[in-house]
């Protein structure tokens, strides 16, 4: 048995967890062939990173083959798993997704808001095309679209593209259930956190040990400020205790945008004045994490990948890739279609939610109705998401401007189109579908 | 044939209106018997309307007679039609609606953010009585409610009381429907808008004269400034260009609040200072309206009351009574139980619609789905409306809470509980409701 | 002002009845040219109709312009709308509908059961070319489709051809309203059922005259055999008392091979041994009325028409042209988009309902839910209509046969497979889609 | 540790399969008490039963007691899971079930057609008082619901009792996914079945085994009549190729009633005339069983309870129990709340459904939209339920009435109201609620 991952964007500073992730697995997920997929700007990255790997892998000892290639086709014959962590544009896109929206007065942020969405712009085309490839080149194969806005991508892909086979991952919710172990003294297998909502707008209503109910508990310590799951990337405010009392539910990291909106807002211009953005840090994070990758004597990752933001990444999506490899029948917390799970939502949305993995992929476990003090916020971002897509796809100045002041981060009709044009005219080369038709002017 | 109208805040300063229109609608409407229902802070006014009104029908020479009471449930007997226009907790009430979210740095607004669930936790149980009442004295009766936050009150009253005959009313669409007229030198009769959405959260999709759809000429104006259908207590800061050609729907004035949130606040914040709240200037004007009312040689409706927000509110009230009296099946805008009309709603929803009105009551006309543009920020106004009536009715603070986080215009944990502690424990008279519990603090 | 209307299947013997419709109303609805477009194989038929049209327009003195044609594309210019009642395959197709089904043990009709598919299954194919042509010619046209199963078809044009402005219409739901009036001693005009349901499988659920609910009676006339609202092609068997009483429901007269199926069965397959088919008296009928039509004397509709089923057909066709073209805003039943009216069905359901008609077409009133006591048939019978529609286009045998199953009438798995297969056979002629594919024998 | 489990019916034939189960898991299972509850007429019986209980546990070693009492209440203390296995009316109104309604030309089934709904209206309102009990007296057990019709009991006790804590098992998808495993050689744990619909109605959609999809193996096999899962209790007639490779789909045995219905109808004429009712057959393999029973040397299940068409459920009990009791998070079938799993159906409606099991009970696996070809069978059947459970509670007579012609075995207007009329009155006895009321006659 044999099987073969292609990483797509594999000049990616994450791809060294991956590989240990890889290597670590082996006994039970015999990938016995890396292929490390990137663009002409990012071949020194790759081939660095591919060195990197092989050293890992001959320390290890596993029967591994580990290639890089800017040649995506050739790389997806036979593929089993292709997983996806791209960024269209670079970090100086994201400079921008997070610099400009808070010139014009909104959160500049790579996954939410107004960033988020030009993110979602420039990235879904490219995705479509991949999986247009894989559906064309190997229809058995699996996407593991690591890419944020990792649900609105997923979403895209699943309704746009004739394969069906893509699952979105994110680390929020593996983190959630750690900490939640952590703070109640379980081991993490022990734990099962009910999410509802969407990937980055994802709640946990209840927490469960070992079967037994353990809300209650895991609400105080929030309340206390005693449980902080927020990954390197998010500086935490906490959580108000009137908050957490009223609502019965544990809040995600990313939540603070929506519900914290003014005092990050101050926070993050504070930020930006003292930093710069949260994309020249990790600019200079990626600077010296290859410094250390060049290093002919490293042969195992380095401590240093954990500061950033994405840290269990690669725990998630090998955990996944096993569940489905093995027909583990597990559960795990995964971006899948809908199918009725939550009974507000259309059965073909996205959604973040607990499914049993099998070989025929994740089946969500029944929600039911949405909990009412959430459901408005939840449908409200699901509608959102609808809007970016077809703007995505179609490149229409309306529908883009209609995702603008559907996300209520950026509600504001007074200021939302000098951002827009500002957006897209500092994107332009990465907005082909947007450079066709007019700015709305006419 | 006669008909009997019983008027629940009978005192209010809008009375002579809905006095002029019966006059004037003796020959087809004929009403021969008014109550004028008030409590006992409002005896003199309901005997200044009293005195008023007799005065205006003996110059009218019809046969309808007029009385006050502070017996309600006297005076439901063998009532036809009930309006409903109170004000639980009166103008000062209003005036803290307005001041204290101001201060906590929200949109202070009679019907929208903080003031309107506080008007609307007030006013819930009270209406609810009145169905009883009705439901138990005169069964058949249909109660017109012009009571603000109108839909979520009309909603509250279909869910929650045994009585089904309630419909609710606004000027909006009225006024919208009007002022479109004129800019399109046409009779209002001939103009049809097809409205979706809910009460002081409607939009206009199409607009249609004739038959004929005009809508792109109504947008045209709208983004030119040459359209403006506010009333008199909101003033407009119109509309962007780029928001219009975008989103191609016509915006109803309290919109404003939503979509233009920080500008509105900054001006209301300046009002503040310079006139005090609205409150203060309605307080002024209905002084001198009672002392206009009061003068004896008075026999006819002062023009000054149409400074007010609610002009033409009474003309929307008898045309719809005049419609359902006579049978007369023709169309207009209420707030009625929406019964798939738009079918992202649940049935039960109260929304804002055209109506198809005869003997047995408003029927809306089905719109299907909501426009992708607006459809998150009507099912997050919707869910929050729900809300708002749960908390209403059990008088549980936490749900006060979720009712408040999730309002669009209050949607921050940082600042909710103090200023809903505060809006509380301010109106603590007429929340009896919310003394039984604690204030989630435990 | 004028207006073209064009009669597709103009040589039908019903088009009399349209012709005297146009005239009667040519003061408010002036159509001045009419296109009578038929077949190859209907050309004899359609010059007599148009020399009888002639005459009948020449008596009336209107400035009323009417031709024949065979060439459809010719004689859609400029239309503003278009009729259509044809017959895919004629009598000798009905006949082979209504023997078939019977001989092997099933309700053997025009428009329900195995032959109701089959129509379906020669019909869709070209009316939705029909509505293709419509689009390009006439875009602004509105079709009025007569053709049966009207429902089933007008969903098919609405879901498949880009053409938008279809109509279906049957007399049904006039007849109802015009015995009922009847009955209660009351004018048509003041009569108003609640439809609820599709084509041929509609139900009243109230009555009202002017406004006054009058239910009860209605249903009492029908227990006791009172109320009859066949048409000449059903002979009605009545409904039973208990029926009536428990559902507190009209069905219509199609409903008696539903709910009493065994019974028409025998009295079918008697009749059949009898008279023939339908089909076969329909012949006769077809062929006297024709000797009839072509008396040069002729100048008026002649009353032998009436004895066929389709009475009343112009009466419910022209009235829907006319309001349309005079944007008149009354309220009439037809096949329209459901578009959430029936909250239990998809908004792209056609449904038979009461519709404002304007120049924009008709709006359904909003129903909400079902009646439980016909939910389950009504859902399962809209659930067959799209089986039918997806084979009729695909030309699947698994579909048809899902269609055949899906049906109430012909639910028997051990019968079905040769039932269907001679059919198709039978009609071979007539069905392209279903000869590229197989039996589903493989 | 140490757990108690209520068998309600306790002196049923089958309670020697659980107490088998029960032994046999005692291990992972340590069921330590077992109170066989059943009502003065059964007290010979479930005497024997405990006695032969007894013996069996003795035999086995394991320290499990075991008592009998008609004290229901007593009996519920500190219970953790209570099985119910009742037939109110016993033997002799299954009989009448059976009997009557073939008389009137109809199925006569214990849990399908007539029969199936008198069944409902003897037990529905039986079981609600005991989920009431339950409630009160040990809130925490889980209630494991053997008795037929027990998707709509299930259904029934979740929505009108208090306690939610409610499972309806069956055996028949242990069944099928058990001869499917056989006629694939693969052990029973490594198939998994897709299943869809309700109890007594559920098909399968796809069949897995170890992850890889071996439908068309299955298909085949079916199309062949080389698989047969019907139970001992259903004569199974085998179905047509034409049926399942149109189909693509496992029916379930119960199906034969609704697919085959005019052939099951002559061939149980025939079978009432040869041997009597299946309830005639089943009082005399009874006998016969209490007869092996009451043997003092008897101390293991004797072979001959195979021969009732329960097989298996005792294993079904038992699995769902262990799984609940010990948090396994492994897949079983049962009959559990909707909660959006699938699309088209209510949240609260009961499904027959592969669910995740643990210790806070089973939650669905979402299916999304129900398979077109039964879409509109499934509506129908779910429609059909809730009236029957509607008509149970009230005691309505046309809520009967309509539950009747809703049901698609007996959809015949003029014979139901006789049928009905006998049914009830044969069962009057059993059926308190409806002899309040009247006949509907008035
Ligand atoms: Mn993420
Ligand atoms: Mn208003
Ligand atoms: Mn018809
Ligand atoms: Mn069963």
């Amino acid at each position: 048995m044999s099987v073969k991952l292609v990483v797509i964007g594999g000049g990616s500073s994450y791809t060294p967890e991956i590989i240990e992730g890889i290597i670590r697995r082996y006994k039970s997920l015999p990938i016995t062939e890396i292929a490390l997929v990137d663009v002409e700007e990012g071949k020194d990255k790759v081939i660095t990173i591919a060195k990197l790997a092989e050293r890992m892998i001959e320390k290890s000892g596993e029967p591994i083959q580990v290639n890089w290639t800017l040649d995506r086709k050739k790389a997806l014959r036979n593929a089993d798993f292709v997983s996806t962590q791209i960024r269209v544009g670079g970090l100086d896109a994201r400079e921008k997704d997070e610099r400009i929206p808070l010139r014009h007065g909104f959160i500049g942020q790579e996954t939410n808001g107004a960033g988020g969405i030009m993110k979602a712009f420039r990235t879904i085309p490219v995705l479509l095309e991949l999986a247009e490839d894989v559906q064309e080149i190997c229809p058995n194969a699996w996407i593991i679209n690591f890419t944020n806005p990792a649900g609105i991508i997923t979403e895209a892909l699943l309704k746009h593209s004739a394969h069906k086979r893509v699952i979105g991952v994110c680390n929020i919710p593996f983190n959630m259930r750690h900490s939640t172990a952590e703070i109640l003294n379980a081991n993490p297998n022990q734990v099962k956190i009910e999410f509802v909502g969407m990937n980055h707008f994802v709640f946990g209503q209840r927490v469960f040990v070992d079967g037994i109910d353990r809300t209650n508990e895991v609400l105080t310590n929030l309340a206390n400020e005693k449980l902080d799951y927020s990954p390197a990337n998010i500086v935490s405010l906490g959580w108000s205790k009137g908050f957490i009392n009223s609502m019965k539910l544990l809040p995600n990291p990313y939540h603070q945008y929506y519900y914290q909106t003014t005092d990050i807002l101050t926070k993050d211009k504070e930020a930006l004045k003292e930093h710069g953005t949260r994309a020249k840090v990790v600019k200079n994070l990626e600077k010296s994490l290859f410094t250390i990758y060049s290093n002919k004597d490293l042969n195992v990752k380095p401590k240093q990948l954990e500061e950033r933001g994405g840290a269990f990444y690669s725990d998630v999506a090998c955990s996944l890739i096993d569940s489905i490899y093995n027909n583990k029948g597990d559960i795990q917390t995964v971006n899948a279609c809908n199918n009725g799970a939550i009974a507000d939502l259309p059965n073909d949305s996205v959604i973040e939610v607990n499914c049993f993995i099998t070989k025929n992929g994740p089946k969500p476990i029944a929600i039911g109705s949405l909990p009412p003090q959430i459901k408005g916020d939840i449908l409200q971002m699901k509608a959102f998401e609808e809007l970016v897509i077809l703007a995505s796809i179609s490149g229409d100045y309306n529908l883009a401007y209609q995702a603008f002041i559907a996300n209520p981060l950026i509600k504001d009709e007074r200021k939302i189109k000098s951002l827009l044009d500002e957006l897209l005219c500092a994107h332009k080369e990465y907005l082909p579908q947007f450079n066709k038709g007019g700015t709305g002017d006419e």
